[in-house]
């Protein structure tokens, strides 16, 4: 049964229909309504769709649970599935599930499916994520419902008991919660150095030698630039791990809080060091097209024509040589370095490694 | 227990028997096969093996199923764990399960382990899958079978009630379905665009100039081609989400399907865009190593030579240096956002994505 | 409950009192401990301690559960969920859950929470493995702890019954047990390669010559090797494959054993592989570096000028050309071939691959 003839509920429908289930919507109007939903699904007034049903959707908005006490009788004994989001997180001291739970103490309340999308409903999950978190304090009916969500192709996760339901209603509304600080910073000092460079590479020499270096710009003052960053933000991975570790010592115990600024420096580490790694990597690229760009052809054969004109034979520098040969040997060996740090960070890979083996690697 | 003596089925018994369980073979002709089955596995009658054992491995194939009808009284209450695989995907109308299960109702039936290979069965499952899918009605047996599961050192997914049979039994029979048009598609548009770059760059010039330009074809023909294969991939990836929207706006609903071939086209486009991805890396890939070319050196070195026996020095054409520098730091960056897409498709990073954040990425 | 006042006893209960978990401290000194908790755990004599609680987790060595013996009263019919490590692999011949549960039969013993650090109770999960093995011969016991390590951020697993208590036992004493010997077999390599090669390009110019070629140590020695390693990494990871098929048509049957050197080798291969694949990657990073160096600009401006001096213009030869295009383009592909298999040895990828594609691609 479905409750509710808004556009999750209707996806809702939609789905069950073609999973081969029989459903019953719900609805206060059901002759306007009918024609909203597929052809094969009943639609009818809400107590008589609950005397049909045994599991029951609740896809209305929490502000209309109130709505539904005059069904309480019919209701009791029942599987209510609440798919219901917040509009902000922590909006209300309790989560909804809980909240349709004390109204209605004669059914067995489920939280699940709210981390799923109208679209994905109706289009099947096809790519991203196609986990439904499951809880409730009943094991029977969780076991139904994620029984219902793996026939509809979608794969339940056993998340507890109805406690961890307000942790599920806020997951949708996140939005890379943990990129947001690491990506501002990063491009805080992708801005800081790329005018520095820009200064010091194309201004300057424009203004002191009247000299015309515009074309550096997209290349080479980005390949300067992005080591730069990279370098700043790999040192903010390792700083605050000493700075925790003086905490430690000065107070003489472990187990005191960190001030939060630190505490929340230290869960950013590993954003921090992916945006790191990613302009390690594309300074790489850059660096490795350096060659194929058509100013390093004519500066070459600029210089051939002239020392050849001039009949100057011997141009080896061997600190030159030297110094570039370095340069790039560690770079290379740097950059094998820390894509294993980039690879262990992926979540399947660090599940498959005990913490002494990812301390080890780290 | 055992039924049966073909390969799986002494697969099956060798590594029960290495995981220290108990294994009791039953076949219609004890003495011949006992030599095929470990030591440690008693061979005898089926009628006995059944009596001993509590947990009975029915690795026979579905054609001979009912031969065991006689056995009915003896299998009655025992757990019968159904490991056939079909030929064809969907060849009978019920799946080998459910028929087992229909064949011997005081059974209970368990399906599990036809997702294994013989193969990994006897040399354990070092790399690649080591799920075993399980389905079953009934709770408890499920559960025995995959405490068995783990103990073989497989990682047992419970996959619901006997319903998921079916799809359990076609997933062996399965060949990278998803990938099969995608990759036909991207060889027909690499076969057209080589032909084409073949005959414009080698094949005309020879005709018009006599030019030998042979050595183009390994690398150059090959670059010029892999970056049209991408953008038309690419170009597929997106067209057919505006055909969706014309199509919802044309008939005023979300919800009526799409015709098949739209269907078709928008659950491939995750693979198209893989190829495309990975089209764009090797074009990327191709041209760092144009510099590395002795063709390249012989030119540049001409060019050079030439130049100064005609001691003109000036060789800087701005607009080609610009169109070179922009040219290679638009497609850097583009490979780089096309690589964060290739990323966010690893089912485990998809997973730990919800489903606002990984629409946002896309 | 917590008996125990050590390290990890300390880094659980500030974890529990952070989950919102009521926490009672159970220790033989409850005076002297009760400073080292945080203020809202209760501490004081175990006895009280247990009576107190429903679920302990008992946080002492295994050689001290013996003293708890005067506790067996007060334990009977309570949860102990068992949080110990031994110092080595399989040190006692009976894991140590079961042999606390062989001390308190009156007791539902949990094997759990060994797999996580100290340091990451503390400081909750942020990066790494997040789950927490769990195994136990009660279900409803199995369940509450389960639901516990939910609510404190971990992710449970149930591992069965209480025979694989020894196997998570080991799991937090590996140190990438898999890939101790591939690492020394390619180290060993890269070494015998680097003195042949170091040998050859510069030591024996030097001696022979007097050239002084030492620039070549850092890139192109190093560069000569990788592949050298590369491909006799590859070739042993194909010819364990060959020698087995040889043991078994030899011996005439698939069921015998094959002996244990080779077992080990067939276990390594995917290591093996993937450390090839390393090396090959490195290689062609290495050889895109070569352009960008200044000894190669030093000698293509000297090629050019001895060139534009002599008055030679034709240097073109073309078998050279046809060697390094042809060269270059096998070498992409190979890579590509490579990087394709590295894929799906990802956890999370083969996982979606059933037994016939997986072997399909290797």
């Amino acid at each position: 049964g479905v409750l509710g003839s808004g556009d999750f509920a209707r996806s809702l429908a939609v789905r069950l229909v073609c999973s081969g289930f029989k459903v019953v919507v719900g609805s206060r109007n059901p002759k306007r309504k009918a024609s909203l939903f597929p052809a094969a699904a009943e639609v009818t007034f809400q107590a008589e769709a609950v005397k049909k049903a045994d599991v029951i959707f609740v896809a209305i908005f929490r502000e209309h649970y109130s709505t539904l006490c005059d069904l309480a009788d019919v209701l009791a004994g029942k599987i209510l599935v609440d798919v219901s989001n917040n509009t902000e997180i922590n909006h209300h001291k309790e989560s909804n599930a809980e909240y349709l739970a004390s109204l209605f103490p004669a059914c067995t309340v489920v939280k699940g499916f709210n981390v799923v999308s109208a679209w994905t409903l109706q289009s099947g999950a096809r790519d991203g994520n196609k986990q439904v978190l499951i809880c409730s304090n009943n094991q029977e009916a969780k076991r139904t419902v994620a029984e219902i969500a793996q026939v509809m192709g979608f794969t339940p996760v056993d998340m507890g008991c109805m406690s961890s339901a307000c942790e599920i209603e806020n997951i949708p509304l996140r939005l890379l919660p943990a990129w947001k600080i690491p990506i501002s910073l990063a491009l805080g000092l992708f801005l800081c150095f790329f005018t520095y460079n820009l200064i010091r590479q194309v201004i300057h020499p424009y203004i002191r030698e009247q000299k015309n270096k515009l074309y550096k710009i997209p290349i080479e003052v980005v390949n300067t630039t992005l080591p730069c960053v990279s370098y700043v933000m790999l040192s903010l991975v390792y700083l605050p791990g000493v700075l925790a570790a003086c905490s430690q010592l000065y107070y003489g115990t472990k187990y005191r809080r960190f001030p939060d600024w630190l505490d929340q420096w230290l869960q950013h580490r590993k954003q921090i060091g992916l945006l790191s790694f990613f302009c390690a990597a594309l300074h790489a690229v850059y660096s490795l097209c350096l060659p194929m760009r058509r100013s390093h052809r004519y500066l070459l054969i600029e210089t051939a024509v002239k020392q050849a004109v001039e009949k100057k034979m011997t141009i080896w520098v061997e600190e030159e040589v030297w110094r570039m040969e370095i340069y790039i040997s560690v770079g290379i060996i740097a950059l094998g370095l820390l894509s294993l740090l980039a690879i262990t960070s992926l979540p399947s890979i660090a599940n498959s490694l005990n913490w002494r083996e990812f301390s080890f690697i780290q």
